[in-house]
């Protein structure tokens, strides 16, 4: 049998890669995006703890994935200097420890450092040594990233059967290649439809108070050659009575049971308007976002945020007074009646969510 | 009978006033808000005209009443120069016609520039002196000033008729003291409220691009001991989900015979949510903002502004890409669907607004 680890190449993102000598992970920083193209190379623990808690890296299957990357990273020089099984794992643990508490809400960084740590045990118990289970660990990371890659390929061909060719599609913040591994998830059908020789014209809200949309979204539409257009949040609902505007697409957060959705603060008030001007609003996301222990929206917590990012990030002075108090929530609940579909890696799912959710994660569509 | 001119005093705003010698007037300079309390003194035409291009001085009704002070200001000046009375007249049309040049299409300006023009006129026709043309022209720049006041005064009596004691109130851009005189048109019924001992919680929407509410609305409330919270435009679908605004109350640029109403970009978003969460929307304004030339919203022209004033302005860095496009609507028209009732100096306008418009106007109510 032919080992197919070793003939198939090391999966590549823009945003996220693996150094050639194993000895780096290589991020384009976002923080310095759009003004500057920056490529940050991570190489100790402190270096990718920080890279983290400083947003340089970001979106929830972005992180899954440089965190592979980065226990793969500290496991290989772990197992440079040759210690015991046990000891190799003990140090990989404290690595993945420190490394989850740079963002310690981030599902995803969880999920993917102790997928890691998984790995590297299951090889030590079956007497592998240190340098063949960093071995593995490479293998492990490359096959996060092939899977992001998947699905998010997948969802992106699902969503691309819902529009045509010429069609208007708003967008609300960043659901898009920077964020994941490729095409994105409310991105996807875009920029897969783009490689297709489709041509969409896009609205993209700049999404405050943190201006993704602006700073993310127009950036990679930009350089893949689409035509977008960047708006002020409050200007969506002109942009849908123009007519320019035959479907919504937004990522998710977090979708409950029956499919009320947490995504982007304002992404629910997109979805208001898109039903009084009969536009199809369609939420996109991995089924790993669908938690069936919410039965509804309400069960979702909503984060609220400084008020600072309001009346002063980004600013040169101050907006408001100092004494003036902000509301500043970081995500809102669209509730399941506005929404026309969920797309996930699996297929689209139509009202009644209930069901349709259900039937989808059991295997069927 | 006694003169009724000299035994009332002459009317005080904060945001315009003539100086006591009369020989300035004295704006708070707006462009300089909430960062600095600047006042500016205008003495010459040149100052004048550069104190509204810039937008220290704005707002369509207090443009009306800056530019009428600014006549009788170069008016006495003029006078004290004891020129014939033709000679008077020609030198303050001039005036005139340099001071209306400056904003070309806000109405009020050349409204209050020839209101004051046809004072001086009569005056001299029935054969005053310059001296005497320019006491007249004094008090027809205080008559106008107080004539605002108790517009919006009665605007803020009829609007607060439809709120009540510790009702959360959401409004978008500013409709305040600095854009009119005193209480404003769509904060007239919350500050008039205030100060017979009411509490209301108002939302502000910070009103991108330029951030009107935020720097103005913001400051003039907080200033006002009223208890505001700002937030993004995108926030106010989640703050009146949860049930913190009982009514919205916005000011308005231009409204049509069938009552669609042209207000500040994102006014009609606001008013799409209003209705879908099942909250009463009011709009508050004088009657000379009814413009029965426009049949409906589909006659009214929306301005389109420069991209930069949402990539650029305000900001340290640009938040895109400089080749990403925008489109930058200044205002946008409520369909008169979506509004609860129309607010004037006279009354208050419901549904069907073709027919209540004309009632009132007529002069019934």
């Amino acid at each position: 049998m032919v080992d197919i680890k070793n003939t198939r190449k090391a999966p590549f993102s823009e945003n996220i890669r693996l150094r050639e000598d194993g000895k780096a992970v290589v991020i384009l920083d976002q923080t310095m995006l759009p003004s500057g193209t920056v490529y940050a190379q991570l190489k100790t623990p402190e270096e990718m703890y920080e890279a983290i808690s400083s947003l340089k890296v970001r979106g929830a299957p972005a992180i899954g994935i440089f965190a592979a990357y980065c226990m793969y990273v500290t496991g290989a020089e772990t197992a440079g200097q040759n210690p015991p099984g046990d000891e190799f794992l003990e140090r990989l643990e404290k690595h993945g420890e420190y490394l989850k508490s740079s963002r310690p809400t981030a599902v995803n960084l969880s999920w993917a450092v102790d997928r890691m740590l998984k790995k590297a045990a299951e090889e030590i118990k079956r007497g592998s040594g240190p340098s063949q289970a960093a071995e593995a660990l490479r293998e492990e990371a490359f096959q996060i990233h092939r899977e992001d890659i998947a699905m998010c390929r997948k969802i992106s061909q699902h969503g691309l059967s819902l529009i045509k060719d010429g069609d208007g599609i708003l967008t609300h913040c960043n659901a898009g290649p920077l964020a994941t591994s490729q095409y994105g998830t409310a991105l996807g059908p875009i920029l897969l439809g783009k490689e297709m020789g489709m041509e969409f014209h896009v609205f993209a809200d700049e999404t405050r108070p943190l201006l993704q949309g602006a700073r993310l979204t127009a950036y990679e539409l930009q350089k893949a050659g689409v035509d977008v257009t960047l708006i002020c949040d409050n200007m969506a609902s002109l942009v849908m009575k123009n007519g320019w505007v035959q479907a919504c697409f937004v990522g998710c957060d977090r979708i409950a049971a029956n499919g009320d959705t947490a995504n982007k603060i304002g992404t629910s008030g997109v979805a208001v308007l898109a039903a009084y001007y009969g536009i199809p609003f369609y939420v996109l996301g991995p089924t790993s976002t669908i938690d069936l222990s919410c039965s509804s929206g309400k069960d979702i917590p909503i984060e609220v945020r400084d008020g600072a990012e309001i009346k002063e990030l980004f600013y040169e002075r101050p907006s408001a007074l100092p004494e003036v108090k902000c509301y500043n929530p970081a995500f809102d609940v669209t509730d399941s009646s506005l929404i026309t579909a969920i797309v996930t890696e699996k297929g689209i799912c139509r009202p009644p969510f209930e069901a349709s959710i259900r039937s989808q994660l059991r295997g069927g569509a």
